[in-house]
């Protein structure tokens, strides 16, 4: 992240496929804020109908895990079919501090290892890292070999007296892959985990920017067994200022009812300590939001799926004109939604690139090695479509195509 | 915390000298939301005057350090006397996440220490419990006793091979003391630490609630070394639901200009993991606020710190009709300013005891002792006074006077 911050600090007027911030042309801070008062009033029904009295206690400290639980549970069975209470969330300062409750409350003894794949989001590793939790990355090709090397490096770390106990995966839209974990792997995943008592931790930021075909059903939805601990956030659908996430736990962790009570005390204990409790203006802002949108917040981001969706193609449409077919010194992957899109090349792509392109041809992209925990993505970048005009994207890939061919040695 | 919530819960009806919260009749959250667009104005000064783009980009992620600095230092310097450059300070999410930051990054090593005062506010000993840091804890009875218990601790944990790396203190209108540190022992105490290398972690939530007196300078601006690190919050000047606080570094630490930056960027990398960054939103309405007022909180907060005061003489003047000199049944102290003040009993009041006083007669207290670490202060109850209504704090005060003669056997 601070690569990021600081090239895009030194390059203000580079093309970015390095962020992958949402597009923020279609926040409506204003018309969301208004709607606060429309939570307010709602709360309301809980202090007699006095929307004074309402306003005063939102603007308090409150409930560690949330006010705004049920109107989540909602949306998450519309948008995402996702059945649950509101008892099994727990709203939190963004996703990233549900990361880290999960991470450090998941693996708190010192022989707990967290299970990631490579390449993975940052935002875990960094947690880990601080927090002295002892990461097991794992690498698959393809899909096929997922298990097996899940599996591979659960024994070995059993082996070595460790206990994996977490799993942190993207399955949809990955970051920084793009890509989607088919039904049948998620469900061998869910039934090793299940069998071994490994937590899933699903995060899930990109999953409502689906561009086409059938979505695929959440780990969460898929899992009969208690083993998958859901991550939501409302920085992509919303804004990331609302700076609101959530955890969901399963009804019963590993088939146990009182183990997710359990789960959940101690993360709310753990979240006290942290943050007390996410801003209550902020979960009545979001609440407002999903009572104007009655429950679903599919129409609110029809308009950014469909400048996502754009943006893709633009991208697509110049890669394939910069890189036509048989000269193949790039692959890349054509991912269904999300932000990103990775392009494999013929020879390594590191820093070191990444600040050429950015000195020398004004366009800023992601190496996928500072995600990974081997030499394997190496060759790879992420470029990501979701924060960039779409007038400059035929010019940023133009940029960015001169230095691969030059590079490759193919001018 | 839990204690408080569970009890506070179960007796909905009782009078409650419990909750620490400040008065929620005195936000004007439709107000200050308001001024949020005021912040946005002066926030796209750096985007063209674009109100647009500026009101986009609030909604977006942002500088991990936060964005409100300046007007965060302009208003310390104008209500606290404090001068500091914008680029010593990290805004963060409550005062809870900056203890939290502090505490992981100077305490990391298993050698490290924190130390406390005992009784102190459970905010800091959670953190601790919760990432494995050792607690120094010490007691003094009169301030003059600070520094030998805080010296005599220091040499202890030093002579088992430990290293006390910070001192955690409210020295205005402790919590839950109510007690101020004077000058001359702050002074004392900041001699000691600077020549230990020990950071003092100097919280102040209540100082901007004096109610007579002149205010006793910040330890901040009493440092000439660089050993304080000022921590503060607006959930009590604004309200709790803004989720704004922040971490004030020396300019240099121990001496030392780099140590400071090095310092930050630690602490900024943390909170990078934990939340990201601090609501946009909620930093635009408290700076949108601090616009309107100049910079200043002191004409905001004039009311409810008039409502603070006349809480306490209410509840000195019950006590004193409840508890006649002489009788010598019962002990306060007659606090200056802040939320808190504690009474001494003839018998220990623990948990037990607040149960019977809650159940039986309707009034909600806590007991010191969840605070200490010892059984110094187990004949100590903490009365608030900052969030009950003026007309209940008499009958309040008679029902706590009724358990405490009974107990006593002086009915």
């Amino acid at each position: 992240m601070n690569f990021l911050n600081e090239i895009a600090g030194e390059y203000p007027n580079a093309i970015s496929f390095a962020s992958g911030r949402p597009a923020q042309q279609f926040f409506s801070l204003a018309h969301w804020l208004a709607q606060t008062d429309r939570f307010i009033s709602h709360f309301a029904q809980s202090c007699a109908n006095d929307f004074e009295v309402a306003s005063s206690l939102i603007g308090q400290y409150g409930k560690t895990n949330g006010i705004v639980n049920e109107l989540i549970a909602q949306q998450q069975l519309r948008d995402e079919a996702i059945a649950c209470d509101s008892s099994q969330l727990i709203v939190t300062a963004g996703c990233q501090e549900a990361m880290a409750l999960c991470a450090m409350e998941l693996c708190k003894r010192p022989s707990d290892v967290l299970l990631v794949r490579s390449p993975t989001y940052i935002g875990i590793t960094g947690i880990a890292d601080l927090h002295g939790i002892e990461l097991a990355p794992f690498r698959s090709e393809k899909d096929s070999e997922l298990l097996p090397a899940l599996a591979a490096t659960v024994e070995q770390a059993e082996r070595c007296g460790k206990s994996p106990r977490a799993l942190y995966l993207i399955p949809e839209f990955d970051n920084p892959t793009g890509t989607v974990l088919p039904k049948a792997y998620r469900e061998q995943v869910i039934a090793y985990c299940a069998r071994k008592r490994i937590a899933i931790l699903e995060d899930n930021p990109y999953g409502a920017f689906r561009f086409e075909g059938t979505a695929v059903p959440t780990m969460y939805t898929l899992d009969t067994s208690g083993c998958v601990i859901y991550l939501g956030t409302y920085s992509k659908t919303l804004c990331p200022a609302v700076r609101v996430g959530f955890i969901l736990l399963p009804r019963r962790l590993f088939g146990d009812e009182r183990a997710t009570v359990d789960l959940r005390e101690r993360l709310s204990r753990r979240k006290s300590f942290l943050t007390v409790n996410t801003s209550q203006i902020m979960q009545a802002m979001l609440g407002g939001v999903l009572l104007e949108e009655r429950g679903s917040l599919a129409r609110l981001i029809q308009p950014a799926r469909e400048f996502y969706r754009r943006n893709r193609d633009l991208m697509l449409t110049a890669l394939a004109a910069e890189f036509p077919q048989g000269q193949s010194i790039a692959a890349w992957n054509v991912p269904t939604g999300g932000f990103f899109l990775n392009v494999w090349l013929p020879f390594k792509f590191l820093r070191a690139e990444a600040e050429i392109c950015a000195r020398e041809l004004g366009v800023l992209t992601m190496p996928v090695s500072f995600f990974a925990f081997d030499d394997g993505h190496d060759q790879c970048v992420r470029l990501a479509f979701s924060n960039v005009d779409p007038a400059s994207i035929g010019e940023g890939i133009k940029r960015f195509a001169t230095f691969v061919r030059m590079r490759a040695g193919k001018p």
